[in-house]
């Protein structure tokens, strides 16, 4: 066994003791953990600031990316939120001891299906310190006991707020591996986790694509997950020209950087303001890429390759295709969406519901931006991340998809027979 | 790509195409679909019979073990039963469609999760042919495509009974692709399902621990099985002697052969009645090995080795210990237990609910025999398999297994803003 694996070995076994202990915890303990944790996070705000400073600095040295310092760098407002976000999280809803539906046998047998924790949650992420506290608190509260790994380029960062964490769950009485924070920022102890089949239940990435298409590639875990959000809005023939401005403006350019953000655009060649919605979108600061009917539309319009289709931008940039009617829009999701988020503007109720019925993707939306998909918009009050696989849970996931069920029966001597 | 990939590739393409046109059927086109395949099977019994006597006859000429042709072999009355199998998914309840909740956000936004197909299921089973009509039954019931791969001994009686489902499938209009089978025994085109991740979403083992161990080692699709059913039988000082008597002898011997049977017993020091337990046991023909305070109670009792506490007998052989408690019954089944199914034996009610809520299985039983762990049973209808694992589906897998689902939201033009 090499060392990260013996590692990630001694952390799933301690892990896997809190997890029991936590399984059995009733919602009360934990949402004071997790209380306990905020006010241990303002308490430490001059410490945690300090080491986030270290982090920057080390990183601007390294020549880090602004985008990137941007994401590491806390302030006071920035661990207010944290600490906020950890408060709301215990105040959510415990899923853990929901009965999901009963039945009573004919020979008497009283059967029940109970959320029960998942067990040992690994979370892989980048350089977002705000993870540390975001991933615990929602591991936590649904019962499981969280191993966390983040970037090497906020390692003193998540070590202070890890410190405020564990110190504050400890206060309130929780298991003091809750939440562990993997003490090295040695690469080789992610692909130790992500081997650690049995040890750990469930991985969930949170970070950019390359780190989301490693774990996904090398996993031995489940893991929950999406890798890209290659999100299209179709503009039927019956939409009404105000909203479909309105959805596409938001969709592509409220945050160009969310998964949630439109990348294609699909307009029915039936819709008579095809024209003025591109450029729309142009007057609005975003680069537009048109198939060849939406260049004989929109004169000067530049031309997208075949790669844009299957291109996640993230930028103000956006993909529109004239497609023939609602068919047209189904079959060109198919062929290049991701399952991730897809929207329908139309006016005709069957047009609408025929497309939520055929597109095949984590959230299907009539009439709304794509940028709701977002666990918080959703009503989850928070979210461990949005999944696009097909199995256990899919779109926004908060603290049910962070359980499972076991199934009870209450007998009073039956036998098969 | 290998001969092997591009077939799984092909037959990936073929069943994406069918499953897209399945998601999309009535519950009544998908139900007519299974009641013209179970016509097709009863009107095919004699070529069924006869390819099925093929078999039989070359494996026997193979020196395969009796267990192993009488799980190959077919009579006209499991070729009845293989039919009313068929005609009973059909009448079962279609999840396909289920709202799973609904909400309204403050937006307007009107939310729901809805219960739709997974897609591709891939089935790799072993030697008993009923198998490729009750995998396809189920996948198709609840809008999947099915690639069914069955072992090489059964391959004339599968092709026999597909091309008979086949038949009755195309005859109700549903989809020509609804479900393959893979058109060779090659063991690569194993490999290549295992491997067809995008291609194939979840592969389901049918078959001995071989089987199910080298999916799970091999597969990069997600898989739903269970590999050991190491059930436990905990008998509290509190049980009823009578009770305990019946329900442990049913759950040994009723059927030595299935993942629900018994394989250890872990009687409470407290329970007066052991030595009796165990004497009834030893004289229903099972053999049994105890810990040293087994020993101790009943003269003469072979002694368990370390990996008795570890093994699946699937045979009339049980292992015995005396254990301090409820403590120490968790203890044992946290430390040897397979997830599976484990059962308590008490009168006292206060103790049952700690064993139901601390026991980690996939099944926990209050008074009642490990041989209830069944679909069938369990009032699901029937079943794919039973799931040890934590993630989508656990103990038995139906139909509502066999589906995922997709998050809908209907707008009035909501923006995030």
């Amino acid at each position: 066994m090499t060392d990260a694996a013996s590692l990630i070995a001694d952390l799933g076994r301690r892990a896997r003791t809190a997890a029991v202990s936590l399984a059995g915890l009733p919602t009360r303990a934990k949402a004071a953990g997790l209380v306990a944790a905020a006010a241990a996070l303002r308490a430490d705000e001059a410490a945690i600031l300090a080491a986030n400073a270290r982090d920057v600095a080390e990183g601007a040295a390294r020549g880090l990316s602004g985008a990137m310092l941007d994401r590491l760098r806390l302030d006071p407002a920035r661990v207010a939120a944290m600490a906020a976000g950890v408060e709301a999280v215990a105040a959510l809803p415990d899923p853990v001891g929901q009965v999901i539906d009963t039945s009573m046998r004919p020979n008497g047998l009283a059967l029940s299906r109970v959320r029960v924790p998942i067990g040992v949650i690994g979370i892989v992420y980048d350089s977002r310190p705000n993870v540390t506290a975001d991933a615990a608190a929602l591991c936590v509260m649904a019962g499981n006991a969280a191993i966390l790994r983040g970037g090497s380029e906020a390692a003193h960062s998540n070590a202070a707020i890890h410190g405020a964490m564990a110190r504050g769950f400890a206060a309130a009485g929780l298991p003091g591996d809750a939440a562990q924070l993997v003490p090295t920022t040695d690469r080789a102890a992610v692909g130790a986790m992500l081997a650690a089949d049995g040890v750990i239940d469930l991985i969930i990435p949170r970070g950019g694509k390359s780190l989301v298409a490693r774990v996904q590639a090398e996993a031995r875990v489940p893991v929950l997950a999406h890798l890209d959000g290659i999100n299209h809005i179709y503009v039927d023939a019956s939409a009404d020209d105000a909203m479909a401005r309105a959805i596409v403006l938001d969709a592509k350019l409220r945050r160009t950087g969310v998964c949630g953000a439109m990348e294609t655009l699909l307009i029915d060649r039936g819709f008579a303001d095809a024209a003025g919605l591109i450029a729309a979108l142009r007057d609005a600061g975003c680069v537009v890429r048109g198939d060849g009917r939406a260049q004989a539309l929109v004169p000067g319009l530049d031309a997208a390759s075949d790669a844009d289709w299957d291109t996640e931008y993230l930028d103000a940039i956006a993909a529109v295709a004239i497609v023939d009617g609602l068919e047209g829009a189904i079959a060109h999701i198919a062929a290049h969406g991701s399952h991730h988020t897809d929207a329908i503007v139309a006016e005709d109720a069957g047009v609408a519901e025929r497309f939520l019925a055929a597109v095949d993707s984590a959230i299907v939306l009539w009439n709304a931006s794509t940028q709701f998909a977002d666990g918080g918009e959703f009503g989850l009050g928070a979210e461990i991340g949005i999944a696009t696989g097909r199995l256990h849970a899919r779109g926004p996931v908060a603290l049910e998809g962070l359980t499972t069920y076991k199934w009870i029966g209450r007998g009073t001597g039956q036998v098969r027979g």
